[in-house]
């Protein structure tokens, strides 16, 4: 057994996964890299070249010698409007190909239908988030092999490291060109940034894009580059726009959220970013939403206006931007229908890489430049550790996303969450699962008030003030704790095997905890 | 003492480059590579980094750890306007830094500054074009090291291939911030494109973008994100717009070249490639300009739209693509004002790498795609061997460009040139240096009419029915090759020493020629 430096024990040897000793995590700026990239493989061409255009899917995978035992690679901008994992998978099962690992950027509830080839074997081991049914399945011992959990950073950290060689990438190409020029932006299955799939574009053996909108060469503007792309494989539909992306994200109407969004807005509004020039990453869900409404108003009030907002994009941002309150856009996934719009027409809001936006290995991700970060948790410990991986079953059900990556960048990360969800406490005395330590949380913000890391004694002294004026309700996180304790009672202690399930990485690729197979 | 497919005698290891013998030319497309790209030097970046911004060049080039000895990369879309090269290497030679490479995509008569610094040794090896002076200087044996000639696609082949290993990259940048985010769209010294530089920024090893216009974060468009960017100096003038692009880029008025221009564009006219959706590059000659003109009328008689238009843009695309006759423009290098403005704000004007334009070693550059190229030389031969890099006195006074890129790349290749400029034959028996071997060549047009490669009986077929109606005289090589001699008599041999001063490599990274130092 190993010890984390967020205090996890950890086996020395995971089987599936490999030798943790030696990448443990040790904080998290402590492991640097050195040396040189991993190289990908060299192709050549000419102009007397057959053509990248296969017939569909199965000939592209065919063509693309895929054998068992294989890494595939996927990402998951059509979201729950995705046909391209499990057609793949499908086609691939069809083929008699076996024990494949795939390394999606995330599953979701749409990719249940590949069990039934984890089950069979077809698939034998997942890197990559697991949302909703697959990841329950892992967590029951579903999947003979651990899942591999990593940042949108690390991922890419991943890839250009050599940790992870992808035999195949299968990128779903809303547009696409004979030439394998890609584009997220046009078509039917249209969902604004790809910026997922560049890395595996880049790095992977062959790359394949699938597309349902063969476009006359040169499409533009182009995402990626055909000088990447091996294969072109045409088929009738890679997802169903309804679940690409969501008509508007809103704002919540719930009071107790509103009044989390009002208290996360002034601690922004206190602290030493909020000037001409801050920038936020605040996400979909409703609670960001309603702190960047706040906010809004905030700046309206204060003549301040943003330089950048990041990350997963929104419409609300693009009116933002449209009104003059924020200049730029960086998108690594357009959430919304507006979203996608904006980024096909507006030079300010700039298509960005997974790597670009989040990896700790180049020379300055985007997140570094990050002001203000929003995030949740399904738990938050008295360490200020944050699990957003596994609910309080102990079921893992999310995957990491830009958790990590934009809570290691920002100057101010603070998680805005209610202190309960019905009679499950988010504020606990140990995290069932550290996804990004307290080292890099600055903030939690509940319906009871604001509860700074004591660390940031600066952020203590800027809310004071604002407290003094009744303002900002204070509350240390011992309070907090004891709080929701009586709230909720004591939990049943979650039952778990000591096999591990899934492996929880930190961005740079140590081993920050494991998950472990739930006990039936 | 080898010989190149193109009969050519070259030693088999040449003092300052290597051995030949195993890497010597064999056709245009013999050789293909095998195993995996050079991996890149993996840098991490943490928000609590000090700042990239270094006080100047001088400063920068420490920072940049710049040691005697080491490899130096500049790219040339500030052409004969370029500080930049002169800057470094001058503060270089303050540092009492020694022994440099320099690795530029070119130099010009504007870097003629560098010669002082050739004669004491801080520069002891060019790799890049030389034009004009130093390529003089090279011929005459003022260079230790032969010159290594590659062209554009040639160029990023070498990087990442690894034949080429950059220590440090110097990137003109038109705007940054402080990010190293780097666009040529905007700015005093704005150029456009910059592809060539895309390459260099990934692979070198410290890549240093040098700015006279900083801007505040991020930028926006993008052309090289910051990611791959260490350090952003910030000095008085990278460039002198004047020197940077020209006004407006004309065709040649004079009625030789406008003859030629017409039987070229009759030649393309009558080829099979005269369609809706033909593509083309024609850069920024007189002659070809030219071409472009006439083209652009018939393609208006016979409603015919291009698909795209390659290379370095000029002015004369641009409106083409404004009047709907051709759709898209890929863009390596703006060559005039109207392009720079073009590519800044027209999303249809797609700015491309090298690696993309050109480079035979990826899944397939943006020349493979292309019907037709109007190209110069200084002598073609009997061969149909292209020479672009020696003038008729065995001086090496161009660069190769993308010449043996589109040559090879294109369906149709025309070199459309006098018979003779002044006493001075262009087609001759033997040329003196092979740049691009007849093999990818496929018709001559001078002002006595179309010469086509026999080998390709198609085209002699489809201009035979044009020359029933006497619009295309067609002329045997060996009769063109006689005129020119009946024109300017015999030549007086060049005489050369047995040292080469010079290497040609071919696109693939074999040697196709070597230009031999002249004597005195």
């Amino acid at each position: 057994m190993e010890r984390s430096a967020v205090n996890r024990e950890i086996p020395s040897h995971i089987e599936g996964y490999g030798d943790v000793a030696g990448r443990l995590y040790e904080g998290a700026f402590a492991r640097t890299p050195s040396g040189y990239r991993s190289g990908p493989r060299i192709r050549s061409s000419s102009p007397h070249d057959g053509s990248k255009l296969t017939g569909g899917v199965k000939e592209a995978i065919m063509a693309a010698g895929v054998k068992s035992g294989m890494t595939l690679s996927f990402h998951h901008h059509l979201r729950g409007g995705d046909h391209v994992v499990n057609g793949v998978i499908q086609a691939c099962a069809e083929l008699g190909i076996t024990d494949l690992t795939i390394f999606p950027t995330a599953l979701f509830d749409v990719h249940k239908d590949i069990i039934p080839y984890i089950k069979s074997g077809v698939v034998s081991r997942i890197m990559g988030s697991v949302n909703g049914a697959i990841g329950r399945l892992v967590s029951e011992g579903g999947l003979s092999s651990p899942v591999v959990l990593r940042s949108h950073g690390g991922r890419p950290r991943a890839v250009i490291s050599g940790d992870v060689h992808i035999d195949a990438a299968f990128i779903a190409a809303p547009a696409a060109d004979r030439a394998g020029n890609i584009s997220g932006q046009m078509g039917r299955s249209a969902c604004g940034s790809i910026g997922y799939a560049f890395t595996d574009a880049e790095y992977a053996d062959v790359v394949v894009a699938i597309t349902d909108n063969l476009q006359s060469y040169p499409i533009s503007p182009i995402s990626i580059p055909g000088v990447y792309v091996d294969l072109v494989a045409v088929t009738d539909s890679i997802g169903d726009p309804a679940g690409i992306v969501s008509g508007t994200t809103k704002v919540t109407r719930d009071p107790i959220r509103l009044l989390i969004a009002k208290y996360a807005s002034r601690l922004i509004e206190a602290s030493p970013y909020f000037m001409d020039g801050i920038s936020f990453q605040t996400g979909a869900g409703g609670i960001p939403l309603a702190v960047t409404a706040f906010l809004k108003e905030a700046m309206k009030r204060r003549d301040i206006r943003a330089s950048f907002g990041l990350g997963g994009i929104t419409g609300y941002f693009v009116d933002m931007m449209k009104e003059g309150l924020i200049q730029k856009l960086m998108d690594v996934q357009s959430f919304d229908l507006e979203a996608v719009r904006s980024i096909a027409s507006n030079p300010s809001h700039i298509e960005i890489s997974a790597d670009w936006y989040a990896n700790p290995w180049n020379c300055g991700a985007a997140v570094n430049m990050l002001d203000v970060v929003i995030l949740g948790a399904t738990e938050i410990d008295m360490d200020f550790n944050v699990n957003v991986c596994t609910e309080a079953d102990g079921a893992l059900l999310h995957g990491i996303g830009g958790h990590q990556d934009t809570a290691a960048g920002a100057k101010l990360t603070i998680i805005a969450q209610p202190l309960t969800r019905g009679r499950i406490p988010c504020v606990v005395d140990k995290v069932h699962t550290v996804t990004t330590p307290g080292e890099v949380v600055d903030a939690i913000v509940t319906e009871f008030g604001v509860t700074v890391n004591p660390r940031r004694t600066d952020l203590m002294d800027a809310c004071a003030d604002f407290a003094v004026s009744r303002r900002i309700p204070l509350i240390p996180i011992d309070e907090l704790a004891e709080r929701a304790k009586k709230m909720c009672g004591v939990m049943e202690p979650i039952r778990t095997s000591d096999r591990v399930a899934a492996v929880v990485e930190w961005r740079d690729g140590s081993v920050i905890d494991v998950i472990r197979q739930l006990e039936k």
